[in-house]
């Protein structure tokens, strides 16, 4: 069937093309020309406006979204002005749930059918197809069926196809009326956080299981190892996490990952430890906070990353600043 | 190759399972004359008491332990003592790892071997394979390759065989010296608290999707939920673990095993969330804590399932204890 | 000079006689006639509505609101009705900051005045006077001056006063636009919780310290105690909070507060631990999560009120359900 | 009566110094003779070695040290060779209570006395008094009685001297046997980390208020500020400190000392927020670990200084690490 995808970066475009190996014919759209030229090289519908994509879109026409979440609602808006009622309006991007369900109701009212799909796969999607978590009303998600049939990875080679006991099982799941498919991706992110912080935090005190070989200053803001005899240790990161990706408890895609990105790089001397969150985990903290759910490891792991950019550093000046107060310790300078 | 297994409960003896299937001897021991007879008729050569066991050992011996961490060391040390220099004692169990530490240092006085292997895999490695990581002396580790071979899952179908490139992808790990096995394997198991809490406390939040629909108490012990439109979603929580295994970010062997176990019981009715734990994650944070490696997130998982067993209530209390003294707030009774 | 209030309840009753105390004159309304006739027993102006308590008001009017936060925005409003430009409404509820900083917009359009004044003190505040943060414009906050002397503590005996040096030393302080008087308030509270948690996680660690001597099951759900002799406190939590009370770097009026609820009760017998939150802590962490900064001891203090009300039992309960499917560990029941 | 001090740096000194005040004998002893003659102009009884100070003491002697947690056992040791029967060792240092435990019972067997005198109060000390929390036999405690009065602040001015209800409420109070006096001050210690943490992550969000009016980047990696107009307050955080110690419920020393602080220098410049710890957190949280007590706030806060110090950088290398590998994000520079 025939799907608009506006939005062409990385994920947009992945998504196109594994749409047109199903079979699929997608008109395509973004403010970069080269970008929808990429595509049209490969069989896409290339447009030149936001009008024109709209124009070669059939009826009941369905354009998906893969925009950055701060730009998303506008352009939602102005197609919104050229579509007719029946209309499918779908955003696959990482914006907050809250603006999908007080869409749904602006477009309900012109007979717009407005989708959210939370989208997770990153740019393996291509390859290994993405897991769509689908909120919106039933006719619509429906309708689009083939397509995100398409998207998502399908059955494993030893499933029956099924579709009557629900597609979750290929990769793709109605979650819920408008707002509850970008409510499970918040979570599912969330969760992700969490997953990343554990191994993180383990990795770091393997790293760390020589620290008896090592000379400590021995002064007396430092503490002493009193046991160095328990730590000696030089721990071969690479291949630990190889190893529990077989037959361990915690293997894990994220674990295969962690793996190849350590075989390439045992130091990680490419990153500095400044980590990013695109919105998801804190939207996910709101919500465990407002319906009084605790949540204090995705938590834990959310601040960790505000840390990790030197957001805690005024604070901690102020435990400097007490501890001299009260003790006259002298801070030992940053290494 | 022969190979002597002492203590055959769950895990013990589906080793020993696994390990005639791969064509091994294997002489058997427990307490329980039960264990023992149930592995002899599936083949393997049983023994009646610790020196029976020895006995039948052929040298250099090696013994396999799988008993409790609280009884390894004692038995360990009687074993010793009937054995000869070059022979090899093997403790797959939880212990942690300083034991290991100390008793290798014994055991080398005698001219013994002390192997500390990590196991994991749970009730799954009969059929699964168990993802070993091992500390020790290298010639002893070399000796019982084959062993440890056919208790690992062994390469993927896709692998070349190619152990000069170490034996990690075939499922087993010699990490170090006596200690290093265990240590990896306890943080490995650190690591298994936090990805079980990321994912409980996210489903966790999942539930609470509809806490708008439900009537709140209007008190002023009671915060009121701000926004109830934002919390209409009844997620379908075996729904939603089962397409995440499938093509998202966040799958997991753990989230097969979550998947599962919604899917027979969404309520999870037989469970009253009494969570144990069983040592290595509090020795993970213990490590953590010398070294001064930062853990927030694997001590929070540890410190809920403290929790879970009832043991904050002294706080909580005096938590409230303080609310009434300051503010008059008087605590509303447990539902 | 002359002061409304409105809300009689244990905070604004209290107020109340602290400024006529300070020999201002008080018009007072509730909906509860017989809190009224107390007042008005004490010298306070009664009044039977809302109607006959702004009549009773010269102007310009300063109306103080006492009131759950869940109605304040409410009868804010209709007391605009009533009022005139350049009178002053004074929300001193544990309101959400954001609900003034909105408020003050609606009210400036009818050039009315609307003060947000954070109210710490609890039930001591009038003995001990009220530690006032006030937010709104400047002109109202000046006149309203005596008022806010009078509720705050003032200055201590060896204090030269000196309000030229601004207010704070004398317990109250203009602390921005509106909203800001919230918004400081809020925060102070997140640092209730976190103290609050710190004075109880301690002594519960305190309570433990004759863990040695208990008999623990020894079954492989349970960790052993692998030290107990280092277990064998039974330390006196009264005496140890009271004498943390002189000279200690940990002394504080939570403290002394903890002292006094130990020494009637030190087994606290009359509280259960299920601890309230009443929002602000939640609109705190809101606050970091938006603004990126790292707060995970306040989050950390915060979820644990929401776990002693019961609300980690599903996850809880999860963790059980995974612990069973990898390893066949069954649940312990709950004591 | 006659006392030796052992170590006359900050703490020591000034101990000498309120003990002489108070009338007492003071026997003092440094490895440098400076600090000797310095206390010994005001009145102290200078020595110049272990002998001579041993030598000076009258029976039963009792010694009290001041030394770094490091060196305190060997010390004790060397001083125990030269003692007798019934004479007494004090260690005031920040040892770990685990030390005390031991030590206490090879003194007995030679008939000496092991008292462990936790001791709180920092470079305030000389003036307000100490805190002391005492481990030891009884006999030896109450021979020290008066030694332990004059360095405790002693009751308050309001206060009926009443030692028969105990001693607690003139700042001093025997916790246990050998161990108990530390074990309470480690908690002490644990206890004030988090209370710490609380004011200065408090204070951190404060700081934040006025996030709306800042420009923000506007990438996929940077979460947008979805209400800047919530977040417009310049918040004067030394005024803040001031007023919240009047008649707050969070007024503390911790936040007298914050106060004059951030009087100084609000931006607190002079720091570069590496923050040390001395061990007794650590001990606390191994303690909490061991007995099976949740500290989740306790073990966060001390994380954090972990963190302050750089100790999270590999575990976040290994974040962006992932997020590249499933995101293809690439990592922002450090600013």
């Amino acid at each position: 069937m025939q799907i608009g995808m506006m939005g062409l970066g990385r994920m947009g475009a992945n998504m196109v093309r594994r749409l047109m190996t199903a079979g699929h014919e997608c008109v395509v759209y973004d403010i970069n020309p080269q970008s929808v030229a990429d595509l049209a090289k490969d069989g896409a519908v290339a447009t030149t406006s936001m009008k024109d994509f709209v124009g070669k879109l059939k009826k009941p026409r369905a354009a998906w979204l893969m925009l950055p979440a701060a730009i998303t609602g506008k352009v939602a808006n102005e197609l919104a002005e050229l579509m007719e009622a029946g209309d499918i309006v779908i955003d696959g991007g990482n914006s907050n749930y809250r603006d999908a369900v007080d869409q749904a109701v602006l477009f309900s009212r012109k007979g717009l059918n407005y989708l959210d799909v939370g989208t997770s796969g990153g740019v393996w999607g291509l390859e290994r197809g993405y897991c769509l978590m689908i909120g919106g009303p039933d006719e619509a998600v429906k309708h689009l069926d083939p397509i995100f049939a398409a998207l998502a990875p399908g059955a494993g080679k030893d499933a029956k196809p099924n579709k009557a006991a629900g597609t979750a099982p290929y990769g793709y799941l109605h979650c819920g009326p408008s707002g509850a498919g970008h409510f499970v991706k918040m979570v599912h992110n969330g969760i992700e956080y969490g997953l990343m912080a554990a191994y993180a935090e383990g990795m770091n005190i393997l790293k760390a299981a020589n620290a008896g070989k090592e000379k400590r200053a021995a002064d007396a803001e430092t503490t002493p190892l009193s046991e160095p005899q328990y730590y000696q240790f030089d721990i071969d990161l690479p291949k630990v996490t190889e190893v529990w990706r077989h037959g361990s408890v915690i293997g894990s895609w994220l674990l295969d990952l962690t793996a190849g990105a350590l075989k390439d790089d045992p130091e990680l001397s490419k990153f500095g430890g400044r980590v990013s969150d695109s919105g998801e985990g804190r939207w996910t903290l709101k919500a465990a906070i407002d319906t009084g759910v605790p949540a204090p490891v995705l938590s834990t792991a959310l601040f960790d990353r505000f840390s990790s950019r030197g957001e805690a550093e005024y604070a901690d000046k102020l435990l400097s600043a007490m501890r001299y107060a009260f003790g006259g310790h002298v801070e030992k300078p940053k290494s």
